[in-house]
């Protein structure tokens, strides 16, 4: 579904970028022309088609409204976008136009752009985790022994500091990172396997030409997954627990942006920023909106996409295409996920006179622990943050 | 998030138009000019105001990506949107200017345009379903003593009719039709409350205001429903049940279109529909597709509906607004499984000699009981739906 | 899975039992029983032989471990259940065991035996919902003019009053309990259909013992429902609904029983209640804690409840069967609401000073509209329960 | 809750026992034991104290129904279980029982259990999965020429071979328990924080004395994870997926065993296996049913823990808590889909006439690939399962 203006307020700019029309069709075209010049190395292809076919792929101007509604007859924009190609390949030479797609199947180029269309998506998390966890580490660092009062169950505990507090966030988000990274690398795999995915249209050379195509568009190498799929599966898992870990934060930076305890703001008060249609005085935590409406809603999409996984036989019938709609839905969850994390990186305030206040006014008394220490193991672990 | 080109092939393109940009913002601003009307004609806004902004609402022609990015700011799309309608009519008068989105607040604008874009869909789903009992109701009349395999486990069981199995899928519609008018005549209600809910700003003329509007926008009136919002959420569950049996009735057609079993068709072959990219010979249920990837991720999209439910005090942080991305996705596998139920409608292929063949060869032996009555018992019931 | 003794302490003790083995065996019984009783009144099935089945199943002592170590074997308890009947029906006469379970299938047995489990709970929980609102409905009167912070976004908004607050939970819960008790009314419905659903066993008999069977066991009668579940998904989404409110109360009363506001609490202060086991001190919101578990992991359930919708041919392989462990899940969820909506029932403290103190505080100066209207708007449509 | 009867069916005795109440109990109580003995070797606790504990946590008989009656006051079984512990050491010793329980919390207790619970169940899923590979790399090598249909959207595609469809099962299963495997390494850590996570009542020997702690209970030791939760989500995340493969295996088999299809069962016919309460001809498939309701009801299990991890400050209120019910719900979905691992690991049918006879009678005429080439470049990647 075309999502709702309303939706577009939450999505991140360059997510939205990374996952419309224009940029699928030029992973589609980025998928052909990289697999018949893969071919083409490997003798299945002459190297003239594989030009022409590059050629074609690099001056073709498609019209997404109609590839859309040409895929409905097949269910797969694979099969328009092949004829177009070839349409476009056989004004120089039908004999290169049947080249097109050679031994290749609709899941092959759909899989492989919707991998190449989250890649910069991961590229760009990866940064904003790094700079997160960097600005955060930064901040624990300064409040090591900033007192504050712990809370569980909603109710004053006994006292941490804030830089325990936001040791940890810095703390989770880097390992959120580091998994990431591990899942990314297996999970951004290409796509190709062929009609049941044995690769058996291309003689033995089939592995050759996935190899080649791999290193081509910046992937990694895997047997053909059309139908098992858990690499990817627990890619979109690890972008969950972003989300999972920047809602967490958003939820503790809220909680402690109510007025009545003072101890956090996303962002010092800007004119215009948390605006309200209705009350002028307000400055509402709009990146905590941003966190937690993708925390709120990722669960369901991880559910809808391990729903998909159990599909049938050498290729699904309905569940592996329900993915197309749900992996751009966790992709935009996490993009939410990341401009508050930016939020937090670039703004965050810290009032530490509120902080102590709250202690005096709402903690145990007689509580004496040196309490920097649990803060600075947590430093130590992020000293590579720190540099 | 921007949908995938490939998810929009799965989508239906009048549920599209529902959503898009376009008519979100035709709908943000019939809320408008309707609170003015029904204001004026509550004395709480002059004639003249309402007439401006009336007037500047149909004559207005927004930028949606200009929208976007100034509400990313505030978190809603209303801020901007009644900026840009004031300096509108401000152009005609100042004071006028004032009137606009009085006494009202975001959540009001934007539910109820979330509303309005979701009426259409639900009437057309009305008829659609409406014309699928009826279809499936005659052919289960036609095929009330067509026997066939009852299965079970997926294995054979004693014989049923072909009757009985379509008779069941009309009257499972049926009553996922009647289900979902009641519920969409308590949830496509008005959004008005202001800013905490209690429209105090309008006095005592709040309820009259809200009734008025309501009539005006077709929509039932109920008090305001900021952050109490189980008759929408019904809603959206009773939308989520067509999926379950259009997802049902999908399984059970492409289990009987697998050629070994060769008992329906979800349409005869037809050139073009169901093509695959790399084997010409296939001709791949496409409908079923449609149905299945729809049944695949609504469990989830119904889960992210309900997380969104349990929301802070007079308005939630992030459980409200995360709707605005969930709402579309859940109306979009709603529409997928009405392409499929208008596929079976028009064209379901019945094949009798291979069900009978299939109860001889894989059917208990000796089994004798009279079979029409299951089916009778059914039509009865679908009597309104074979006039 | 046997639940963790963890989870148990979240668990309603009469929701367990109503699930647990000796109430499943017993309505397992109680169908079998139920059903040769009305075979006997349609002449199906001797009426020495339902004497002695019904005889027999007031007297068996089943181990449910045996029971449930047989089924494995089969995946379904109503194998070994029905032969262990009919053993001890067989010691009184051969003839009469072999009427045991007449026509029926082992989704009859298991299904109704759901459904019967689930009935009490859902008495309960009306009953509860109504004291609940009941009480609720008072506070609010009580509070009517109480003046409190109204807060958007978890930030200070205009101030409404607590008797507004209180109302609008009231009103939520009546809605639902309404909702859940027209779902019931259909979705509590006995299971009758026999190997394939059609009834074919018993000759032109099957519905009208189905009726009989409906009756004797106090459910609603329905065309066999095997493979069409959408009246039992409408209930289940609705007990889902009244966990979501509750879940909604319970937040907000956690928000306002931080210490920094002040301004509920689930119930006075009492010794042992809401102890921890590291700090003396504290006083933990546990019937919050009830309420919010279930309405965090309520919308999983619901999804895990809609994904065995779409089940195979006439009686699904796995999906059907996933729902014995979901709906006790969802049962217990619900129960543990219900706790939670007791302990505010009964307890709520409301302190309007702290109310009055935060709205000069936080407040926006000079608002100064009558704030009941909207109040009393609420407290008549809660009239019935101001009795 | 307490899971119906019915859910029981599906369970896995050994998993039932892992997490049932004696070995709950048992866990804490290795937790509190263990911890005495840490901290008597890091001198915060005195040896004969110690010893005292150690000795009672062996001898100690609780009731479990008590303890959960007493742990709804407190919304935690750690309340009633550290009082009945101090009583029992208090016999022989008032200061020996003051050190129960040393600076821990309740979640420390709570979540280590869950942990020791959880453990034994992945070792034997380490073992089945080893096995299940192991026996479906053999039986792909066997047929690795068997040409048997591909079959993509459900309708038969090119041919591959039998060893192909197998082979791809083993590497999925292969893949996911190495995964697994890696996440139960960093997921089955200890939990030691103390009443806000920094051990601050251990002064800076914590982490010392949660170094031994791990090794006694033969964890991993990671800083406390109270709040950021994702390595544990993770774990989660791995188990589902398996539970995804073994689903995806036992559709395919499934659908391979209609009759009309007849080319695998899970197991050949057996009396008394798989039958029917209403038909004695039918052999359900068993297995299948357990591996398919697994992956039924796991997404949403799944969403379940996703929604918890977004928790209040230093520990969440209700969010951490809905764990104790769903984790050990994924674990009985992750038992269940061993069972059907064993089932076809010791029995799988692989019928090679019926598939040549489907290649020839479906199949696309004039394929005439090697087809031996894909299977054996998996079987390369499996070869440590083949020796």
């Amino acid at each position: 579904m075309a999502s709702s203006l309303a939706a577009r307020t939450l999505a991140r700019p360059s997510f939205e970028i990374a996952f419309a029309a224009p940029a699928f069709v030029r992973a589609m075209l980025a998928f052909e022309s990289a697999l018949a010049e893969a071919q083409a190395a490997e003798g299945l292809v002459e190297p003239a088609a594989a030009e022409s076919i590059a050629a074609a792929c690099r001056s073709l101007r498609v019209d997404a409204d109609d590839l859309v509604a040409e895929a409905k007859r097949s269910a797969t924009l694979a099969v328009p976008l092949v004829r177009v190609l070839r349409v476009a390949v056989g004004r120089t030479s039908a004999a290169h136009a049947s080249q097109v797609h050679f031994g290749a199947t609709s899941q092959d180029v759909l899989d492989t752009a919707m991998v190449l269309c989250l890649k910069p998506c991961l590229e760009e998390a990866d940064r904003a985790l790094d700079a997160a966890v960097r600005a955060l580490a930064r901040r624990a660092r300064e409040h090591r022994a900033t007192p504050m009062l712990g809370r569980t169950l909603m109710q004053p505990a006994v006292p941490i500091t804030a830089g325990l507090k936001i040791g940890r966030w810095a703390a989770a988000l880097a390992a959120d990172r580091e998994r990431l990274a591990e899942a990314a690398a297996a999970g951004l795999a290409v796509q190709l396997g062929g009609p049941v995915g044995d690769l058996a249209g291309m003689g033995g050379k089939g592995p050759a030409v996935r190899h080649r195509l791999a290193l081509h568009l910046g992937l990694a190498d895997a047997p053909a997954w059309h139908a098992h799929r858990n690499a990817w599966l627990d890619l979109l898992g690890r972008m969950a627990q972003v989300t999972a870990t920047a809602g967490k934060i958003a939820r503790d930076v809220a909680l402690m942006a109510q007025p009545e305890v003072g101890e956090m703001l996303e962002a010092p008060p800007r004119e215009g920023v948390g605006a309200s249609s209705a009350m002028p005085h307000k400055r509402n935590p709009v990146g905590c909106v941003h966190a937690i409406a993708a925390a709120t809603r990722m669960p369901g999409l991880l559910a809808s996409a391990h729903a998909a996984a159990a599909g049938e036989h050498e290729r699904a019938l309905g569940g592996w295409q329900s993915e197309s709609a749900t992996v751009p839905e966790i992709a935009g969850a996490l993009g939410s996920s990341l401009d508050f994390l930016e939020t937090i990186t670039a703004s965050l305030v810290v009032n530490a006179e509120r902080m102590k206040a709250n202690v005096v006014a709402y903690g145990e008394e007689g509580h004496a622990a040196s309490l920097e220490g649990a803060c600075d193991e947590l430093l130590a672990e992020l000293a590579p943050y720190l540099t």
